[in-house]
């Protein structure tokens, strides 16, 4: 397949979803394939936390957790973000980092059970196993982090639970939500998704596919801001029987009531820990409020079409850097990975020519498509620029081996 | 003692910290008397996120993790935390919300011991009660919950921790950190200190006081905004041997090396979990700048001074609220509370008179004394309006017995 840059721009032309990029705040000439990362700035966030800032915080001080209802937040955009997972909106809520959000559900679920079993994927992104070694260590369970291919087959009677991460961080390949928790559903395990690197790019089913529990990221695909506070899912027949190891006060009943004893909230409200970190699930409403008026299968379609297009366009001109996610749609998410010794330093290149995409150790640099805002033009500019860095070994300088605290 | 507006003002005019009120966005007219549950905005923060948002987020995207080092902020204000509570920098750290960091330090200090009791206070904040009661629950330890006067006499061998609250969020009482904690200490036990209520407010000097584990809110005498990230302190000798129950990827000796193995930071960094906030980060920072070139001390001063002029002033004018806040300076933290059986119908009273305290279930009307940014002249009219309404009777009007979801 060739494709040129007219084609990319008459593409762009014809896309029904063109106008979204006008929700974005994206620098001039800058091709931003890192929104699986860290999203752009929503222009909406904007005026928004300026608001917050000035009026509500400066003016309105204290009163504004009743009279902007600072308090209601974490269910309101928890609601928001439903709808993008195919949940009910009381299922979600927003509170603390994933990080914190998988050590209570893992917790949480865990104690419903005397099995010893915490079955994970060796390789899955780092701080699902690393808060999994932590619960398996806090309770005493066996923690069985086993390659891809034998995950399903691991699954067995003493399962407690299964964590997986739908869409893989690396290399973009995707578990079958419904299939898999099904599976460790009849040997009488539960299952907990990480949704962090699919939520916002693929479509998802969570109700219909009988997912259980799940967590998810802010400020990729949804675009929150950096750090942004994370998301949680119970599904709604669960929500009663699991009570939080974070017995903060906000998931408490009657958090004014001051009382010693502690007595967890009705619903996944008990999911909350401390106070509710409002600059951030401001700026998170604005990412989710982005994709007011768009649905995930039309984002996804865009999604699958950029894929196809960077792929080929990868074959043809940069072949020396080896595609590692799966071609078929329904193996993967929305970024596409390549190998490549020197993949560091490549990585650094693009970044000074203007095009960013990210470094994985050890040998990976990755691209998000994020069909909200991204043009078929800036995937083909990207994909020029990288053969133009190929073409004349620029990476090769020296410069580009210094790494940042962050690589 | 009589106290006039006019010796107000002068007392005003002759408060070397005049100044500071400057640095703080203070709607006119308001006499805000509740920085202690939400400081004001620092007027520097407008402009800090306003860059942050713009610049950093919208302009910069990915790359200010290292270019704008959105990495080390949670070090960076940490460092900036512990001159106001006597600690070294590296003793510091900015993460997660109060009872977060509660729980990471009772876990990781509890299982240091076989000991099986975890005492605390009745009446203690409850999100510290209900966060202990958890932590008990997880590890199978006994939770003591005793009354104030009894709790030194509690401490005994079977003591493995012992949670606190230096200032008491109601009565403004405090405790005597060091003389408690080396009653512990000497009966084998350690002790986590809540300074939610004192940091900013009360000088503290942790080094000194032989303190060993503590944490301590963001929002309130630290003026970081609604919701801000916590921060928490661990004594440099102990940092070696606690490990996080909550192992999230940035409290890894290497994050960015993506390994299935969990391995422990060194030092304090070990108590990050996830991806930190930035918006929050930087608000906080924001708040804590605010404090440069004054001591602590300088603050208490005028802290007393304010006092001794509030309960003057409501002994003279509103002698039917009761003072519930020790009066001896060593005695009690910034902030000065009186009882009433109608306390939330008189506090809501006053804010609609524009003078905001807070009620505390179930009868308390709290007022704090932020040396920051109040004036004399600020108390001296505070209680002129309080006077005005208790006088009249005005809190009666059935509109003041109204609650919100915050009250």
């Amino acid at each position: 397949m060739s494709f040129t840059l007219a084609e990319a721009r008459a593409a762009d032309a014809a896309d029904p979803l063109r106008p979204l990029r006008d929700r974005f705040h994206l620098p001039e000439g800058l091709i931003y394939l890192d929104g699986n990362s860290l999203g752009p700035l929503p222009k909406a966030a904007v005026a928004r936390q300026q608001a917050l800032i000035a009026e509500e915080w400066g003016g309105e001080l204290i009163r504004s957790w009743n009279s902007r209802d600072w308090i209601s937040m974490p269910q309101r955009v928890g609601a928001k973000i439903a709808p993008l997972i195919g949940a009910m909106p009381h299922e979600v809520l927003v509170a603390d980092s994933t990080s914190v959000n998988l050590f209570k559900l893992l917790v949480a679920a865990a104690r419903l059970s005397e099995r010893k079993v915490l079955l994970s994927e060796s390789g899955n992104f780092h701080t699902d196993l690393h808060i999994a070694s932590g619960v398996a260590d806090l309770l005493g369970l066996d923690l069985d982090i086993a390659p891809r291919a034998q995950v399903e087959s691991r699954i067995g009677p003493d399962t407690n639970l299964l964590l997986l991460t739908h869409v893989h961080y690396k290399t973009a390949e995707r578990f079958d939500i419904a299939r898999i928790t099904a599976r460790a559903r009849e040997a009488g395990a539960m299952t907990v998704w990480d949704l962090s690197h699919s939520v916002g790019a693929v479509p998802l089913h969570l109700n219909d596919s009988g997912a259980e529990l799940a967590v998810g990221c802010g400020y990729k695909y949804l675009n929150g801001g950096p750090g942004a506070p994370a998301f949680l899912y119970v599904a709604e027949h669960l929500q009663e029987w699991l009570v939080s190891p974070l017995r903060g006060w906000m998931g408490h009943a009657e958090p004014f009531a001051f009382t010693d004893d502690y007595a967890p909230a009705r619903g996944i409200d008990r999911f909350l820990a401390g106070t509710p970190p409002i600059l951030g699930l401001a700026a998170l409403e604005s990412g989710v409020d982005a994709f007011e008026g768009v649905t995930m299968e039309r984002l996804w379609t865009k999604s699958r079409a950029m894929f196809d297009v960077f792929h080929a366009l990868m074959e043809q001109r940069c072949p020396e850097l080896a595609c590692i996610s799966p071609r078929a749609e329904e193996q993967r998410g929305s970024h596409i990975s390549f190998a490549h010794p020197h993949a560091f330093e490549i990585c650094q290149a693009l970044i000074a020519a203007d095009v960013i995409g990210d470094f994985r150790a050890p040998d990976v640099v990755r691209f998000g498509l994020t069909p909200l805002y991204l043009r078929f033009e800036d995937i083909w500019t990207g994909v020029d620029r990288l053969a133009a860095i190929m073409a004349s070994e620029s990476w090769r300088d020296p410069k580009y081996a210094v790494r940042g605290k962050v690589t």
